[in-house]
């Protein structure tokens, strides 16, 4: 049976690719895609996930804004990385809307109205609309079947020395998610920059022949311009396809429990999410962190998902 | 015309005695009552603003119960000053319950749902409901009259050196509702230490007869103990009075404009309220700095109410 | 028997004044001028200490150099306030130096080769010398007769809204000096903005008539111009004079007994010193926070002093 | 030529084995020896150093004692790692005393009386002496030849996740050195828990059969106890030898340029030594840090020092 998920995302071109293997992994059940402000503004970030649905068919799964502000930190969007637009190779048909709603009471109520352990959160984007999820609704915590991020890292930060844009962007949000009383598996920079996709990658990937296959193309192309100008990176990492994948087959990923903490007071380190790897560390199985992918397999699963997809 | 308000708080002895002047006073319409983890946890509070309007006739007000714990904080309540139960002299009954809907959604809903400038909210707890409503509904912030706390201070602290209880309690939610682009109103300690109530201020009040009036009595009795033991001030200070009296009629009060800001990261001065009064401070008209009370008058005008009351 | 001082100083306007007290009150016994980085860089503090005791006809008071950069914040010096050169009306003397031997050490030294109890450090600038001294020789904190430093507030800022100029220079530096066990007077900004000099009091000091009274009108005079367009005071007041004012005789201040501490880590009030006014605060009989001052008492026992003056 | 070194500790168990390299190793022309308080307090660090500079027939290298506390932080030793008296194996003469001066005055003086370029600093316990010294006399930045400290990490903490010992003990004073003009090496956790000892080395060394081999051997059994109880590793890692052996022969080791900045403020991250490897990260040529040892060449090279020692 397919793993129900609830998709939070700041859409964005490595949100596209994840959003991709989520309508298209046949061990995923898409129920519904929230948003929330995050790589762009809110409002742009919703359209390219209403766009990106239509176009791959999938234009049934609800869309639900969310909040288009951190907490209390101001929102910066990072337009070098995905473009200030729409998504490359995406028609946008501004007639599309999203379902009424706020995404995090939608996340709630569906939690609560859903069979315990059933539902799977999945969030790459800034954590907003989960915090406030939980916090207007504690009891999803026990409810949920896992909580899914992309998002910070142990060892490596992309927005300072060690933070990642995700947890820079709401660093209170992820703070309450790490401190919730539900179980949350943090993919960070240490693995998804293992997540890169080279040109041979691209190649085997578009050859899937599919529509859906050759946006995929577009969107890295543009992603790979864009992160060798901005990070030196000679070839870019798909952060977000790692959370999405990781719910559709955690077989493809090596990972340790470790306590994470978010902090939030340092002049050199908010943000930062603190792993405790000392062999003294308290022992903590609520908090999984990925330390590991085997790129290949990755994507390939991309690829049977982008083959399946009209 | 009466000013139509939605009163946040968590009673709690100083909440209780507002929520009398809340009721009573005829300048003053009580839309809803919403409720939030502080002085009590959630519940507690909840059933005692259920009890007291209750016991004042006024069980046909709504009461939604919204925030359990703090945003990031851990809650920490106080019992030495309020008790861990019902209030002093008021029946506690347990079938009543609050109507269906987190405070937090209420509060925004309700407000779009009036005019624009009609609704003013009061707060006299940790200001996590009211933060949770302007992040869900930022369009609120432009059409709410006025956002009037209880809370900081600007020279004085109770739970450290330099922070207040409610501001403590939920530091963060207290930095978003001063961020939010709607016009705030502080009564911190500086005025509410100044709202004290003294033996023959009691008696003036309890003469008015009601049952409400002997009610407040023994609750300000026990209130009185309380302080006494807990921060060495003879006559307690009826904080959360001040900032439905200024609901009601801000022409008891002194007050100024200056900008205020909470300090989230200071290991002393974690929860401050840092009001800025240097002569070359930024204009800032949003944060009005209540500096000031006519004690005299504040009682009067409780004493009124509490005549018209039961 | 006069009061043996040393005095740390970066001269500046208003520690120029408090230098002429220093040498012209009969009841201190100026043992060495010790100079800082803050007001001006090192060099300049210290060029003019040495010019302006030359023109006190005080060469043979000995002036050390100290610390030219705070422990660990970038010096951040104020031009617009104490100019960048030489003090108003004094010449310079470019063949004057200081005496060799950096100012922590003579400050360590001096204080253990003499007997316990005899010294009062008095200290009008970053307390970066004071901290290195009681490093270096922790001992001095038991032989010091007292501590007496121009510096912090508990209810005022300059640089920020809460934060003083000397504290926020060095910051770590301060907490060195109120961690230290020793008794420290602390004048802030709550008393120094009474030490105002308005123009009948500016003349009544000038009329003492001596080439100090006339330098000191010109200083004031100056300082005032500069005061009016950096901070929107119309009367200047002269800080640092509080502070030898003190050692002179204590009774021209109000004061009380209250444990003060450095903030060093929040956003918005690094360099606060935190002071506990709680009636619960635990008593801490080492710190003296000065609440008030008798400005015409002050003035006065500066007019005598530059009248004796030459 | 030999190398000449200052060697700042607080010895300690394995500052006690890295002494037997400076004192024994050809390369290194050890020139005076300053204590901090760190692993034990002043006097016992100075203490063990006398003894054991005695017992290696090196008593007429001077000894200094400096900083007995860190400059903002309270003092916290570690009795359960390094012992609460003498080391293990070498004799105690109480008749044995420091020369006279200040560590951090005898550092500074030392380096402004030789040749510009000609003496490196190695710094195995907190930075306090070398923060003081660099502070009195800033000339030596550009006279020393380089600063090698053990102490940080980049990825490993050990008094917290991400703080180890020397920089939490003192973090101001790491961050002055740090801040610093001065070319610095950091030896942290991450290539020091490579430095472990296991069984069979430790049978190499003592294999050495001198005096000093017995006693180092004596030291590493002591100490692997203590660090299996306290640290659950094994075997225990000789950090401090790292240092020293760096200034003997950095081919040893593995190191990258990378910027390092020490965090003061985070609640979590406090004393944390943050690297920026980001391809984007500011060219710093100034901080080198060490990422590997060559461990087989590490220790023989500690056997050809300890075969050479009486």
């Amino acid at each position: 049976m397919a793993q129900t998920i609830i998709y939070d995302c700041d859409p964005g071109r490595d949100d596209a690719i994840a959003l991709m293997l989520a309508v298209g992994d046949p061990r995923l059940d898409l129920a519904a895609v929230t948003t929330v402000g995050g790589n762009l503004p809110l409002a742009g970030a919703t359209a390219n996930a209403l766009d990106l649905l239509a176009a791959l068919g999938a234009g049934d799964i609800p869309v639900y804004a969310g909040a288009g502000k951190p907490l209390v930190a101001d929102l910066v969007t990072a337009p070098a990385v995905h473009g200030c637009g729409g998504l490359d190779g995406v028609d946008h048909n501004s007639a599309l809307a999203p379902c009424p709603g706020h995404a995090a009471a939608v996340i709630a109520r569906r939690i609560m109205e859903s069979d315990p352990g059933t539902i799977t959160l999945v969030a790459t984007g800034p954590l907003t609309n989960l915090a406030l999820a939980v916090e207007l609704e504690p009891a999803i915590a026990h409810r949920v079947n896992n909580v899914v991020i992309m998002g910070g890292g142990y060892h490596t930060g992309n927005c300072t020395p060690v933070a990642e844009f995700n947890i820079h962007t709401d660093p209170e949000a992820a703070a309450m998610v790490f401190r919730a009383d539900w179980p949350v598996v943090m993919l960070g920079l240490d693995v998804t920059h293992q997540a890169t996709v080279d040109d041979r990658t691209q190649a085997m990937l578009t050859a899937a022949g599919t529509s859906a296959a050759v946006c995929a193309g577009k969107i890295m192309s543009a992603y790979r311009t864009a992160y060798r100008g901005q990070s030196a990176m000679p070839h870019p990492p798909i952060h977000d396809l790692c959370a999405v994948a990781y719910a559709a087959d955690p077989t493809l990923f090596d990972s340790v429990h470790a306590p994470v903490a978010v902090e939030l007071t340092g002049s050199l380190t908010r943000a930062m999410t603190v792993v405790d790897f000392r062999p003294t560390a308290p022992v903590n199985h609520r908090h999984t962190v990925v330390t590991g992918v085997d790129n290949s397999r990755l994507f390939a699963t991309l690829r049977e998902a982008l083959g399946r997809l009209p």
